[in-house]
C-alpha cells in the first residue's frame, strides 16, 4: 500500500513536521501490525525522526549541519547545491517505523520530519505500509 | 513479531553492543527468512552497525562526533542536550538487517550498537521481525 | 529473495554507482510490489542514495567527509582506518527502496551508490527483496 504526501517548503533549509500526515495514512490503511517506510525521492532533501515538542531542536540541527557542510566551499558540482546533496546523504533518504495496534510506534518525543536542504520547493514523500 | 530490549547506560555518550541480545531474539522467533528492524524510540539516542571486535572503534566514533557536534555551542534548545539530538539525526534511529537460515546476516566484523548520546539513562530498543 | 552483488573498488574512498545492478535484480525477481533492502556487510563501507547524473556530486560528498573525518587524527584504533569506520556509521549500512510495477521507485536524479571508505578492496552488497 503506497501513498504520497506533498510538502511545500518556504526556506532554503527547513525541517517540516509530517508526523500527523504519516499517522493519518497509517490509520486509514487499516493495517494492525506491520511497518511503514517514509521515503524521500529527492537528492537534496531527506527525512529524519527527532523531537517535535520544542521547535528549537530543528533550528539547532540545521545550524550544525550548515556549519559542518557550508553552502559555499571548494565544490565542483556546478549547480550550487552541493551542500544539500551532502546533507541528504548524511541524514538519509528514508526512515522505517513499526505499526502496532493500527498506529505508529513512536517514542514520547519523536516526530517525523521532512528535511528541505535546497528550497523553497514543492516536494513529495512516498509512504509504503506493509502488513506483518 | 515485536520485542523490546532494555539498555542501561553509564556515561554521557556510550556505544553499547546489543548484538547478542538481538541475535537471541531473532533465533527465538523461529523465523527462517525475513528481516529485522532495530528501532530506538528516543530522540537523544540512535543505533548503528559497526565493528565490535576492537573497542577502540567505539571510542573513535564518539570522539569525532563530540568534536563535530560540540556539547556546548550557540544552541537555542534550553535543555542542554542539543548535541544529542543532532547526533541522533546523523546516526539514525533504526537499522535493518536480513534474517537467513534463522539468523542475522552480519559481516564478519559487524555488531549492532545502541548509541547513548544523553546518558546515563534507562533506554528501550524495539525490535520487529518480519518473515519474508 | 536474497541476491549478492560483487563490487571491486579502485581508490581509498570511492562512490560506485550500483543502480543498474540493483534494478536488474529487482526486475529479474518478478516482484510486482514490495520493498528492496540494499545491505553492506562491511564496517568500513556504506550505501547511500544520491544524484548519479553529475559525477562531481560524488566528489563533493567525499571531499566534505574527508574534511570532517580526517584520515589521521588522535585515533586509538590501531588499524589506521578509523575514519572509514566513522564514515560508515554516519552514511549508514543499508538503504531501503520501494518496488512498484516491478521496478524501484527512484526520484528522477536518484541512484544507489556503494561507498568505499577503506579501499581498494573486493566488496559484497547483499540485496533482499520482499513482496508486499
Amino acid at each position: 500500500m503506497i501513498s504520497t504526501i506533498e510538502v511545500s517548503t518556504n526556506d532554503r533549509t527547513e525541517l517540516v513536521d509530517i508526523t500527523s500526515q504519516v499517522r493519518k495514512i497509517v490509520k486509514d490503511s487499516g493495517i494492525d501490525e506491520g511497518s511503514c517506510l517514509v521515503y524521500v525521492p529527492h537528492t537534496t532533501a531527506a527525512v529524519t525522526i527527532n523531537e517535535n515538542a520544542d521547535p528549537t531542536v530543528k533550528r539547532d540541527i540545521l545550524m550544525i549541519l550548515d556549519r559542518v557542510i557550508p553552502f559555499s566551499d571548494d565544490y565542483h558540482h556546478a549547480e550550487g547545491n552541493s551542500a544539500a546533496h551532502i546533507k541528504s546523504t548524511l541524514v538519509g533518504s528514508s526512515e522505517r517505523m513499526i505499526i502496532r495496534d493500527g498506529d505508529l510506534i513512536l517514542g514520547r518525543w519523536q516526530g517525523v520530519f521532512f528535511c528541505e536542504f535546497d528550497g523553497p520547493r514543492s516536494r513529495k514523500v512516498t509512504i509504503q505500509m506493509t502488513p506483518a
